[in-house]
């Protein structure tokens, strides 16, 4: 087995990873230097410092930080000899990066320079569900609106959502991205589209935060170039791994669970070949960590590792 | 001024009711019998009894109750010689009945026999929106995903909401329609297809309740006949009558406004004449309880009531 970092392990996403990972033989934590000494597990945590990082010792890093200190210290890491798998928006679009969701294009993972990218979590649930579809049918465009949880938003962001009234937050109305909105939304559509390696297809986002602490929900529209009828793309979907189809998705479904939740597979009548779906899940676990560890397993069975 | 009945008055919609109707000279309030003898801003709340409703003396009869009692109650008031305006989902769909939306088709409401039917909460905020972008550029299909807050379920919905943390919210998940998931549905489509008088208008709605008490917002495509630029349709929605333009609408802005709030209006690059934008609106004020008294007020203009 790897000998294994889990960068940012403080924070919400940290705390799932290691989790996930807890039958890992050799696994050591980092967080910030405020962070740094405290006990998480019975282990202490160290400070995520570039010395530390490039000091070697390590086989694989999580990194589940923002993206500017990804930006900064996944480098070190890589120096150090160290794969690193990043949850941050830092590496993805960058063109030697692979960006991956095992599901889909796995297979990418193989190509990596030192450092794979975990796509936006709204974008992982959004291809899990899709590209079944995609290889019978061929998508032609997407359309989708998200119902998005806080815990995207980080532990602090929970924290207050926790601490108000649902009156005090009605009147904070904390409904959007803010300045980050149209981030958000490009994010899907590039991801999107490196990850299908379909460059040109059109996608249009539209990105809500909802009070709720974990569990994306999306509901999508797809146009395909061959017909696809919803019974059939219930059936493909059925048998798919890391998808559940249900009767009607929700984040209440999708927290703590490892599947893609797909449901209420409709008939869209404003296009000739157009199909409507609910998509939900846990966006800490396969919309972060778990499609990390996901990748990390995935290169370990390849023995693509260099422990 | 016509003297009026508000049927429903101890409700979420006959609270607003109760409040846009403060300047009229006239009103008496009715209720179930748990709440008959009860006072409410100083009045007496009588029984809303068939024998009560139809012993005359009322020329306006605003229903704020479900749709069962509503088709009980609502022929009582028109036989003691009262215009029922009704909010509940029982008359909507009825051939003779007008579903009006002021803004959209308010002439319809001179045509009534008796009963005016208000339609879905949903359906008006959506149709304030889209009217003068139809009348531009003719609606091709539409396509809307909802974030509804549970007002619209409710004062019980609302009190339950309020007394659970979002912990045990998002435990109990309550994010769907249930049974009546598909119904919510169908109301959009049917009812636009009445209000716009376009019986053959592909409209495919997603449905979802978020925990937010107040304000529904909406995600929203259409294509269109003609080509109709964002900027184009911004200015038309800027000088309609009850449309407001702001960047980002949310429910916490249109909470207690009477404006229907449009606004990220984009093109949708997935369709050659394709727009995608975002509506807010009261669910209890201009989806309901103002809607209704907007029809009252076009009623009395017109000198429509036999008062």
């Amino acid at each position: 087995m790897p000998r294994v970092g889990v960068i940012g392990a403080t924070g919400a996403v940290g705390r799932v990873l290691r989790e996930l990972l807890r039958e890992w033989d050799d696994v050591r934590y980092f967080a910030s230097a405020r962070s740094a000494g405290t006990e998480l597990d019975g282990r202490r945590v160290e400070e995520a410092s570039p010395d530390a990082l490039s000091a070697g010792g390590l086989d694989l890093c999580f990194f589940a930080i923002g993206a500017a200190a990804s930006l900064e210290l996944v480098p070190h890491a890589v120096r150090g000899g160290a794969v690193a798998i990043d949850k941050s928006s830092a590496w993805r679009m960058k063109p030697d990066v692979p960006l991956v969701v095992p599901e889909v294009n796995g297979g990418r993972a193989l190509e990596h320079n030192g450092v794979i990218a975990v796509p936006n979590c709204s974008t992982i649930q959004l291809l899990v569900a899709l590209k079944p579809l995609h290889d019978a049918a061929a998508l032609r465009n997407i359309r989708v609106a998200t119902y998005q949880s806080v815990s995207g938003a980080g532990t602090q962001a929970m924290d207050r959502l926790r601490a108000e009234t649902v009156d005090e937050h009605d009147a904070r109305g904390d409904w959007t991205f803010d300045g980050e909105e149209f981030e958000e939304e490009a994010k899907i559509r590039e991801e999107v589209r490196k990850i299908l390696e379909l460059p040109e297809l059109p996608v249009q986002a539209t990105c809500v935060r909802v009070p709720v602490l974990v569990g994306h929900l999306e509901a999508v529209w797809i146009e395909t170039e061959e017909a696809l009828e919803p019974e059939q793309a219930r059936r493909l979907l059925a048998s798919t791994r890391g998808v559940r189809v249900v009767d009607v998705p929700s984040p209440a479904q999708a927290a703590g669970e490892d599947d893609v939740l797909v449901g209420r597979i409709r008939r869209d009548p404003a296009a000739p070949n157009g199909l409507t779906l609910m998509v939900a899940a846990d966006n800490l676990r396969k919309g972060a960590a778990l499609n990390a560890v996901q990748i990390a397993q995935l290169l370990v069975e390849r023995s693509a590792l260099a422990a």
